[in-house]
């Protein structure tokens, strides 16, 4: 099987179709139209095998990751996801291994009706970069740059699940049921609708990417502004919680991958966001405050500070 | 160095800026806004190294083809590019390559107003991912789709230099003066404003990488059409005239990496062809025609059928 038959056979008869595309797969490029009023958001997201997931991810865990991790990114910003491309290096032409990722990736595009509208298929290391697109009314993006001091911080989820997932996947740690905290680093849920209901209540977002430290730390940068977290505050699930605490906190706040979102909100929408959330299964915490001093200050409930160990993912440490 | 000074460093202070980008670099996504009447075109193209440029490649010349490719896909859409993303993949951080690298990627957004608007950084082999954002008047778009029996088919430029230049790097060939087959190989000129121009004047239109037989062959499949290649109208270089007549044909026929315009034109349109080219410094030759029978053949001057050998390039045989 050449490579345009491999890349037809498996990546343009399942797609979903967006309105919004005039042409997807299969010519120079893709051609989208803008609906008047809205604006595009578009992000970029590559995950290279051994650095991003371990070697033995199942290719349908990794085809779904590859989308969720994108879609993460409009819910940080409010958009609603319509289009991906896919640009997949791969070492050979397997295609038992096509089937398993492209059923992930389709899975995923499915639920969130996002159309494939183009790539490139190459060889080499394995590798996916994915971008993904969507629509915003004018002027609605959630920015990094939007949070206030006096504005409450807020998580959905719970946070570290899939750090624990990543040290039981690496067998660093044994888990009495591992199956969740796996799922939730080979699968995380992104927050789209969560996200797009975060118009116009939240000041400033973020997903949860390389862990609440560094990804909160992004929001205070943008907005020149501190934050002070409340430790004993934070959304942990029965496994983080079955940690000992200086791990479970540890891990809560600087294990990646989680893609949950952060965000913030004034003491006037507050309201609002209970009932935006009150439609949704998935929990929205206030973990803390925006304040005028700059830097993050992790309080306990007693008021004594802690001082995190790590800070986050750097893929050149 | 962490990874988002390095980010910040090579990638942000050195962009061009567009009039459609209202948000770059530094959020969870970017936002573009697309003039009323128009359409946004966007295609993605990885390059691996060892595959698509000889691990020797300069780092100036691999951050210059990374963008030029994409340049050329936006080219063969009619498209006016301004905005790409770039994601990627370094085995280390390391300085002096990214400057370089960056050099050669921005020098060419800058003659392109191309703003670098998001990407990703990540470690492991490199690989380099860059998808481009152009404009296109609403229904303009040149497809592979709308070639039409009796069309002419022209190319731009001449065929076969980066053919040659591959063998020279390769050192399977020696030329007496290898610098312009080079120069065509690793630094192509994308024929933009070429691909503008034949707005309303091409039918179809496609960019050849993947040599001349390969990608008009994808013009004919998707007009469910055949051609007719006159051999001797083949633009060739001095360099590629240099080689024996049945290697200059394969080479020319075959080799990839040229990034000319194959497009067809139909006879209304060939005066308006010509006056357009007549601003262009890049030549415009007409090779061939488009026929109702499937197929395509290749005709010598004297009549006689040419059956290339090889025809196009697959990443996976």
């Amino acid at each position: 099987m050449d490579e345009f038959a491999l890349i037809k056979r498996y990546f343009t008869r399942r797609t979903p179709r967006s309105p919004h595309v005039v042409l997807g797969i299969g010519d120079d490029a893709a051609v989208l139209d803008i609906p008047a009023g809205m604006q595009l958001a578009v992000s970029v997201d590559t995950l290279v095998s051994g650095v991003h997931f371990p070697t033995s991810t199942e290719p349908y865990d990794i085809g779904y990751k590859a989308l969720a991790v994108n879609l993460s990114d409009m819910a940080a910003m409010g958009a609603e996801p319509f289009a991906a491309t896919l640009a997949l290096t791969l070492p050979q032409a397997d295609e038992a291994w096509l089937q398993r990722f492209s059923g992930g990736f389709f899975d995923l595009a499915a639920r969130y009706h996002v159309q494939l509208i183009g790539g490139d298929t190459t060889c080499g290391p394995l590798s996916i970069t994915v971008q993904i697109h969507g629509l915003l009314p004018q002027g609605a993006a959630l920015l990094r740059s939007g949070a206030r001091p006096d504005d409450a911080i807020y998580v959905t989820g719970t946070l570290g699940d899939a750090g624990l997932g990543l040290l039981a996947a690496q067998n660093k740690m044994t888990l009495p049921d591992p199956q969740r905290a796996l799922d939730k680093l080979n699968r995380p849920e992104p927050r789209v609708l969560e996200g797009m209901a975060l118009r116009g209540i939240a000041g400033s977002a973020i997903d949860v990417s390389d862990g609440l430290l560094a990804d909160l730390g992004h929001i205070l940068k943008a907005s020149g502004a501190g934050a002070r977290l409340n430790l004993d505050a934070l959304p942990l699930s029965p496994d983080v919680r079955a940690c000992d605490e200086e791990q479970a906190h540890a891990i809560a706040l600087s294990a990646g991958d989680d893609y949950e979102l952060c965000f913030t909100v004034p003491s006037s929408k507050e309201a609002a966001l209970k009932r935006a959330f009150e439609t949704f299964s998935c929990a929205c915490t206030r973990v803390g405050v925006i304040e005028r001093e700059p830097g993050l200050r992790c309080v306990r409930a007693d008021g004594s500070l802690y001082v995190p160990k790590a800070s986050g993912y750097d893929h050149f440490r």
